[in-house]
This record gives C-alpha cells, sequence and structure tokens, in this order.
C-alpha cells in the first residue's frame, strides 16, 4: 500500500458527537495535518434528514442520506461511526472493513455484542478498528490496556463507567435525597434520557464493561456474561449507613480474574471512602486496573459529551490515518485467544451490608445471627436503631466479614421466611481494595 | 527493513530497575512473543561488576562490561537504558541511535537535559526512542499525552511527580510531624536517598516536569527553564492552617500555556481538598491534564519501583519490538515544531498563603495589609492566633486574592523591612482549579 497525499473520512451520524467530530475537523485541520504529515479529508457525512438545520454549513454538500454512498467511495480510508445503537451500524461497520476501510466507532452496544466477529474479520481484510470511545468518553483506558499496560498481567477492573447513575448516587449521598426524585433531576438537567432503563439498570455499564474485560483478559466477553443489578433499590437510608461505616455507594463494574476463570458484574457496591474510585463524582468516568507488574493505575475523567468523545475519536483517527498516510503495514487488530470460564454470581465471594426491617422484640438479632451462622456467614458489625415506636419496627443493618453468594442467597430466604423479619431493605456487595 | 525472528535487546544497567526487566522478559516470554509476534531475545547486560551476587543467574553469560559489544552486536534491534545519571548514559544512547537501534530509556535526566538531540537524532537515524518510565513509573503519561489526547490543545498540566516528597508530605499532614523527623523516617523506610537533595529541591520533579512540558506544548523544555522549589521550608503548623483553610500541601509540578507562552514551575502548592490530586497519598504519582475537548484527564499510579518502572519499558519494548518485528516503517519520533517563551516566575498570577511572626501589638494587621494593598495585593481571609503570651509574640495568616508574584516579591521585601514584623514564616502558591 503507498502513502496518500490525503485522508478520507466517513462519517456515519451527525448527532451531539457527529458533531463535534465536524467542528474539530474543521477548527484543527492544520494540527492534525501536522500530526498525520498529510490533511485529513471529510469525503461524506450520513445523516438521516438532510433539511435539518445544522451548525456547521461548511459541511451542508457532504451530507447524505445513502450509506452505500458513503462505504463505497474510494477516497473514504476511515470510516468514523457514531450513529449508535446496534442496526444499521454493525452492518455498515461489517460493509466498511468488507471494502478495507478503516473503523473508528464509538459504539458501545456493537462492541460489546459483535467485537470479536468485527476484530476477527478486520484481520482478515488487513485493516485497524478503533474504538476508544466506546469506554469512558475522553478517558483513555482502551489504549492503555492494549499499550501501556500491555506487559500486564490484568487481575482486577474497577470502573464508574456510567455518568449518569453516579450522578444520581453522587446527589442522593450528598443530599439525603431519594431516587425517584433525583432521576427526575437528572433528567431535567439532561443526565438522565426520557428512558433511563439502560443506564440505572446497569446496562450500559455491562456492555463497556465487557468490552474492557475482553480486552483485559483476552478471552471475548459479552455484555450478556455480566451479572447486572441496577440502583432502583438504593434508598437515602443507605447512604446514611454507608456513611456511618465509612463508604460511599457508586455503581461500580468490576471485572476479576482468578483460578483461570473472569467474573464480570456491575451492580451498587459499598466502596470504602479512602480510595480513588470513592471520590469519583458527579457524572465523571474513572477505571481503575489492578495489575501484576504496575500494581494499581487509575483514569479519570468525562465519560461522555460532545467534545470529549470526539477527543477519543480523533485520537484513534490520528492513529490509524498515520498507517494510511505512511502506507505502512498495518497493526493488526487484537486477537482474543483466551476462552476463560464466565463464573456465575454465586461463586463469588464478598462482604455484604444487608439492611433488615424487623419487629422491635427481644431475640430477633439472635434470630438473624442463627440463620447466617448456620450458613457459614459471620457477622462483622451491626447497627440498629429504633425506627418507628408505635409499628413495634426497627431497623438492623448488618456488615458480613467474606462469604459466599450462594450463600448469601440462601440466608436472604431463610430471613424472609422469619416472622419477625418484615422485609429484607436492602443487600450491598461491599469491595475492599488496597 | 525486514520482519524478524527475533528481537533482540541489549540492557545496559542491572539495578533495581535493570533486574526488573530481566526477570519479567524471562517470567513472561510466552506472554511477550504471544504479543510482539516473534520472541524477545536478551542478547548482552552491561554490567559494572562482573562478579556481584545477582537473583537472575540465567544471566550470567550474557553479562558483560563492554558497552560497545552490546552497542555494536548486529543482533540487538533495541537498546533498553536502564543505568540512570547522564554520563555514560547519554553517550550510550546516542551511539546506539547512531548504529540504528532503537532505544527504550527509563531516564528522565538525560531525556530532560538532552531530549531535542537524541530525537532529532533519532529522526534522522530512522529509529525510535521511547522513555515511558522517564516519568511517573507504571503511571501512562508520555503515551497517553503523544496518543489519546494528541488532537486536544494542552492548556496545563498538574502534577504529583516525585514519590519521595509526597510521602513526606503525606506523613506530615497526617501526623502533624516536622520537616526532619520525617525525612530522616522516609530514608530508614528506604523512599528517600541518603543525600536527599534531589527530591527534596525539586530537582527531580523538574527533570520530568520539562518532559512533560515539551511534549505537551510540542516546545522543547529544559530542566533549566523550570522555576523551583524544594519542601524544606514548609514547616508542621503550615499544615494545621492548610487543613483549616480547606487545603492540602503537595510538590506539585504545574506547565501551563498561557497567550503564547509557557510557565513550568516546580514547588509546594496549597491544592484545595477536593480536588483528586489533594487525595494522592504517600508515595504514589499523579498527573492531571487540562484540556481543549477532554476536559480534564487524571492519571494515577505508582511512580517508582522495579516492577512498575518495568512496566512501562516493556510497554515500550513491546510497542518498538511490533516495528522490528513487523519489519513495518516506522513511526518517526515526534518533533517539537513550537518555540514558546517560557515566562519567568515574576510574571506569575495566582493566590498566595504568607505566614508571618509579628509583635503583638495594636496596628501590626493594619501596617501589612497596607503594605499590601499598596501593591495591590487584595487579602481573601485572615487568621490571627496568638503564640507566644511572654515574648509578646503572634501568628498571622493570610490569604490573598489572585496577585502578581512580581508583586508579592515587593510586599515580602516590604514586609521584613516592617519593625512589627519578626519573620516572614513562609510563603506558599495556592492554585485554584476545577
Amino acid at each position: 500500500m503507498l502513502g496518500k497525499a490525503s485522508v478520507g473520512i466517513g462519517l456515519l451520524g451527525m448527532g451531539v458527537v457527529g458533531g463535534g467530530v465536524v467542528r474539530a475537523l474543521f477548527e484543527k485541520d492544520q494540527q492534525l495535518t501536522g500530526l498525520i504529515g498529510c490533511p485529513v479529508t471529510l469525503q461524506g457525512v450520513l445523516v438521516r434528514d438532510l433539511d435539518k438545520q445544522r451548525s456547521y454549513d461548511q459541511v451542508r454538500d457532504l451530507l447524505t442520506v445513502d450509506a452505500e454512498g458513503i462505504l463505497n467511495n474510494p477516497d473514504v480510508d476511515i470510516v468514523v461511526e457514531v450513529m449508535g445503537g446496534e442496526d444499521p451500524a454493525l452492518d455498515y461497520i461489517l460493509k466498511s472493513i468488507t471494502h478495507r476501510k478503516h473503523v473508528v466507532t464509538a459504539n458501545k452496544e456493537v462492541m460489546a455484542r459483535h467485537g470479536e466477529r468485527i476484530l476477527s474479520l478486520a484481520r482478515e481484510k488487513g485493516v485497524r478498528v478503533l474504538f476508544e470511545a466506546s469506554v469512558a468518553g475522553a478517558t483513555p483506558i482502551i489504549a492503555p490496556l492494549l499499550r501501556d499496560l500491555v506487559a500486564n498481567e490484568i487481575l482486577a477492573i474497577r470502573a464508574i463507567i456510567n455518568g449518569t447513575t453516579n450522578y444520581i448516587l453522587t446527589r442522593m449521598a450528598n443530599e439525603g435525597a431519594d431516587f425517584t426524585a433525583t432521576l427526575e433531576e437528572a433528567k431535567d438537567l439532561g443526565y438522565a434520557e426520557a428512558d433511563p432503563t439502560n443506564d440505572i439498570e446497569g446496562i450500559d455499564a455491562a456492555y463497556k464493561l465487557a468490552i474492557l474485560a475482553t480486552l483485559a483478559f483476552r478471552s471475548t466477553v459479552k455484555d450478556t456474561d455480566v451479572y447486572r443489578e441496577g440502583i432502583t433499590r438504593l434508598a437515602a437510608r443507605d447512604f446514611l449507613y454507608a456513611k456511618e461505616l465509612g463508604y460511599a455507594i457508586k455503581l461500580l463494574a468490576i471485572a476479576g480474574k482468578q483460578d483461570g476463570a473472569i467474573q464480570v458484574r456491575v451492580h451498587p457496591v459499598f466502596v470504602p471512602e479512602g480510595t480513588m474510585l470513592a471520590k469519583v463524582g458527579g457524572v465523571l468516568n474513572a477505571v481503575d486496573v489492578e495489575t501484576d507488574l504496575a500494581g494499581r493505575v487509575f483514569f479519570h475523567g468525562r465519560g461522555a459529551g460532545s467534545m470529549p468523545t470526539t477527543s477519543a475519536i480523533l485520537a484513534d483517527v490520528v492513529d490509524v490515518a498515520r498507517n494510511v498516510a505512511g502506507g505502512v503495514l498495518l497493526q493488526p487488530s487484537p486477537a482474543f485467544s483466551e476462552s476463560l470460564r464466565v463464573r456465575p454470581i454465586q461463586e463469588l465471594e464478598t462482604r455484604y451490608y444487608l439492611r433488615l426491617d424487623v419487629a422491635d422484640r427481644p431475640g430477633v438479632l439472635a434470630q438473624i445471627a442463627m440463620v447466617l451462622g448456620d450458613l457459614g456467614i459471620s457477622i462483622a458489625s451491626v447497627i440498629q436503631k429504633e425506627t418507628d415506636e408505635v409499628a413495634h419496627q426497627a431497623e438492623i443493618v448488618l456488615m458480613t466479614h467474606r462469604a459466599m453468594e450462594a450463600s448469601m442467597e440462601r440466608a436472604i430466604e431463610a430471613l424472609e421466611g422469619l416472622k419477625d423479619v418484615r422485609q429484607v431493605g436492602n443487600l450491598v456487595r461491599v469491595e475492599e481494595f488496597e
């Protein structure tokens, strides 16, 4: 392949992120030319509606509703996909690769579900597929896993990779507000979508964790492999107890490897207050990587937004454009040769926070302790507060030592069967590290 | 250039870091072969003393005191320099490049002082020089600046890049200990060297900041351009006041760009308690990068040690070994075309913390306020405490609004001339961000 006088870009999508990419391509054209060695030229922009008002009039002539026109254009060297969603993005990405075009995508859903197929086709066709923007926005994490930490064995990843939920949890912690009110506020501020299911149920974080775990463990992990619990069950008083016990509550995406098997899970976690992850506030993202050589490395920054996402996309564009401009043989897309077993959540061993509504009667705590003890779960600390004198109802909060999730599932069932336990208020896993 | 069946490494230095590199090359040989596409073979290890007892007996036959033997060995593709110091490391690096060998180095001193010459020779000879390990150890920062944040304009870098001083400051803050005692303790624990000058005077941090600023602003910045103040003047009570005012005290390395000129400085800083940098404890390192697109990105991890430094070195080795193994045209070493003016510290505009020992007499504060006011320095807050009733001595602590350093220099001189000001206890710059 010979070097080129100009690198052609085909852009699929002109929403918030696409608009940012176009703007940066124009405003930073000199900088990009300097970095790449030749100019980057936008060859076409796929949109759904040609007549929609756009802030960037320079690209009016490049707008098209014809995807094939971009995917078949011989002047397009790199297809930048920022449409989002699985359909038709997956189809366009595969077609781009088939036409031997490099792909830069921000699409977490497609990469989490079809990454193996996409990267395998890319290796076959000798093109590169880069996807830094698909996880944690402007915060570099994919290149660091593939490059900076490449000599390490990755032992665990603990990440806050959903800004909406971190915003909600930060507000709940700071203001003692309850979940529903905080969610509505997040919607008003544009931090949560009208249908927030993907965020608050951990679906978005599971996509991203699948991508990170695949790269970290070099073994294909899909979003459906990820155990998932959302943040909807967290109550204002869980945050009060967490604080009293020295923890923050975060929706963590955790991937760990042990004894040749991996565990991938997204759920609310009690995070020790002294850790960096506990201090990640608002819509920010962070990824903590535990390794054999480097120890723990922590990355923190913006996880979404037009310009932050553009930052990640352009880093990938410059990387692959240098290959195109230099006419060099290409770095192959990563292959994931390992095939590690994914352990079910029942095999998890961790500490637990357990909040129970109980009858305010002598011997209740003894009954609870016996249920737990019979299942090998030992109690580390107890907080008991009388919550409703009239109803003779009290609240018991327990922190356990490390126990098996399978035992805890049986314990919850048994506790729910106790006459004096009115309700299991919440059960939250506790992550101890450092 | 054709691809190779094996990539040859020549190692210069077999100290703490060199030992880690050798160990990892042996223990991770399969992983490295998989990543590179062919094996990495250690061809020779330069040591000073052939007879010294080593933990790795596998390399006994490779040890040599003859540098030329390694630098001239046609089977050496990559020279890994982990000797440290300027002489003879610089000479060996230049000779390696002249012999068209790629170089991976952890040498901050050489890169800060001679980076331009080294990288220019590397471009001329068509080889790569990589130096991720020279700043912040295992924490990726050089590759992120050159790759992940490449489309950004870097506005500022604020970094904790000296573990020894951060350890001392963390202990002083947590325990109210004074500087000398804490330094001795750090020496006992191996966190400070017998002669700690390079660390406690900010010399080590200045080397690293020069490297980061050069990459960030694409303009050669040398260690001698960096304004530098050490941590020796910090007293236990500065930490008490800092806490009272809502700050941590950190030795920050700061590089900023404004109006086409840059400012590079290493000195103690009052850092707002809510920021990530304020929470960096012990010997850990962190780099906070402020950009136009990505916003703020924060990197945190181990800054030194055998295996963490090895992690960074091997990332560079794998990167360049893939080029060697693939027989591809090489990515050029970065060039720094800009030539930005370095602003003297007198042009700094910032807030200040000022601690004064004064005579406990009416009107002292008025005199001080008048001196400051005359120089255009306005006071944001005052803490006055009687410290010694017998000696009629009091302590006044002031926080100023933003003021010019040149004005503050004149103010200090004028304050020292006041009869009732017995001593200017300390002056510390305050960094407000976020």
